[in-house]
């Protein structure tokens, strides 16, 4: 799994705060724009403590994803407030076996090797019926969740946010709770005041939504 | 592939017919509501030879979806303006093989012969890992994307002819289009008057957004 | 201010229930739809209170709302997860004074005659600019705030407990709270199971986001 | 009305140029991103001409907007794939008067003194209120449409494709359109290929999709 943030919005932090700045006063946006950021980063520090997360919608991240299952990209595309483009399975010729190992299967030596054996025979399989004149979209049938595909992702702040809520969530799959940790740490350092408190539902608001009693996070 | 429209907006067209004479009068929407069926289908057609289909929003349909791949539902799930709820690959057992056949592999017997034993591995495996204790979230990782699964899916009337523009389209994935064709004519059925002209775009608006020169329908 | 309930899906709270079962279940769809009512209620219940509102999407409301202000409307439309029909001011002539006073106003006498003569006055103006020739769409810039129009809303039953959480709220603005607080009275008596819990964030989820200690709901 | 460009997406052709190549393409997206402006360019363009507009969608711009009426406003934020950011009339104290002018009553200055007389008297009558202790978002109830305000806006360069479309038309209302104009004049100066053809429906799709044989640019 490789997560590159390729572009974000310019000025993550003192746009938020501008626009939240301008809901409550007579100011131009221009002269609020000129205002120094410390200023600016101090009415965004306000807002995200009273949960005003709209103006964060204002900055955008893009990034660049590869070497993951399409098991996870099923779920990431699930997130609509987002924009995706990705690999096609239809237009692409996948035949050098790329997939994903669960660590579940990668921990036991024995399971890892029968693994092995059942992806390499897929991959002929697939081969096979590309070879036999079967369209790409068609062979594509047996390549199994673990395939690897490549995805660019872009999301706005405050989806973002919901998107660590739930998916660093110690109860999220671990493919995609791996995904979101890269994803986490490359926005907390280009927009530290925002992402300041982004994590599992239960560090961002100090409540577990689901009530679970039996998380290593919070045993009580 | 079972397709059952399981619900939709009483009076489908009814409320889009009102929806348009509301915005242009004075009338309440009570008075309006209380209407004569033909008079709103009237204005009804009207604005959707406008192509103002706003007022279509207020018309959704819930589809109950079943024995279709992966694939496409991958695919289906990129249509944000929508609800779905899908049956989990991580919760659900799937140990008994149920997968889709593309007709291209179908067609060709020993093509086929070779597909079904691949199959009967991939399901031999994954039923391995699970009896080794590996949980059903990474044994998944082996499934193909010809696995079966079951999703309801809830659109309003205005992404499904959006949906079928595309979908509908012969250079559609064969298995989507499948899906399109059924869910439309289930629609028709109900909404006719809204769904009249509704299929791939050269059909709704008689021009081919990829002037594609090759395509049978339309042999340049 | 008025509110109809003019439609809602058929079955709003056995779909949400079955959506539930299918996520986690072998069995089709239409044998879950089969269901008896009492069981897919209590799987319902079970989702709501782990906070896993994603299949009450499936739940749509249609309202027909008349008599309130275009300060309410341009409030609501910011619920973008919603669909709407508003009667327009450029193409309807609004010659007759219809408008809202706020209860501030109303609570003191001479105010109150003020702000009649005002609307009296406008509407003189709007008259006069319309009789020479001012097209609809120029004269209505004179109108109020006040002004009275009719909308449709169509919401689904996720968005509309996020609509309730932020528009219930004792800070939200009187006219949008008092419709909020006529829509939740509307959908709690067709989908009790859902809307049980259904209020202002305080009562949804027993924190106030804002940490307001001046709230008479919450007096710290 | 004053309009800016405050910021939008670094890379703005680019990053959709290679969004479209990922999905035909199993080299890894950083290397995609590596390549010459000049290649990515060459797939924006083939992807634009096939109406293949998902992947602009990564590219996002953000506009302040200010002097602009609530009547443009209210049907500003009808585009829902946006983000807003707007001046509150409830905690903004309006009390120097400042309103658009429609110009059919500039063009008359009979009425365009009639004009100034009922808003001096309108915000003689929101000062009076607010001076007796009226909080302001009730005050506002009498402020007219024409009423100035700022906002911020967020959108993605596909939706703002659909804006133009909708918005740039010569029967679109002429503030709006005004707006719309100015904003793809910004627009154009830093993604010329991405907004090559923005502009009305019948300049973009060449179809005018409301038919109208009354327009001075289609006179049929």
């Amino acid at each position: 799994m490789k997560v590159t943030l390729i572009g974000y919005s310019p000025e993550p932090e003192k746009v938020p705060g501008m626009a939240a700045m301008l809901t409550h006063s007579k100011t131009t946006p221009e002269a609020l724009y000129g205002l120094p950021d410390q200023q600016t980063r101090k009415v965004l520090e306000q807002v995200m403590e009273l949960g005003h997360t709209s103006v964060i919608e204002h900055t955008c991240f893009t990034f660049a994803i590869s070497g993951v299952s399409r098991s996870l990209t099923h779920q990431l595309v699930r997130h609509r407030i987002a924009s995706y483009s990705q690999q096609s399975q239809r237009y692409v010729n996948l035949s050098d076996p790329q997939y994903v190992v669960p660590p579940t299967i990668t921990e036991h030596a024995e399971m890892a090797a029968e693994y092995e054996k059942t992806m390499a025979l897929i991959w002929k399989q697939y081969n096979s019926l590309l070879k036999l004149g079967i369209p790409a979209e068609d062979a594509r049938y047996v390549l199994p969740n673990a395939t690897c595909t490549n995805i660019l992702v872009t999301m706005n702040a405050r989806e973002l946010l919901h998107f660590f809520e739930l998916r660093c969530c110690l109860h999220a799959q671990w493919e995609i709770r791996k995904l979101a940790d890269l994803m986490l740490a490359e926005v907390k350092q280009v927009a530290p005041t925002i992402f300041q408190h982004a994590g599992p539902a239960c560090e961002s608001s100090g409540v577990c939504p689901e009530h679970k009693t039996d998380c290593p996070r919070y045993p009580g």
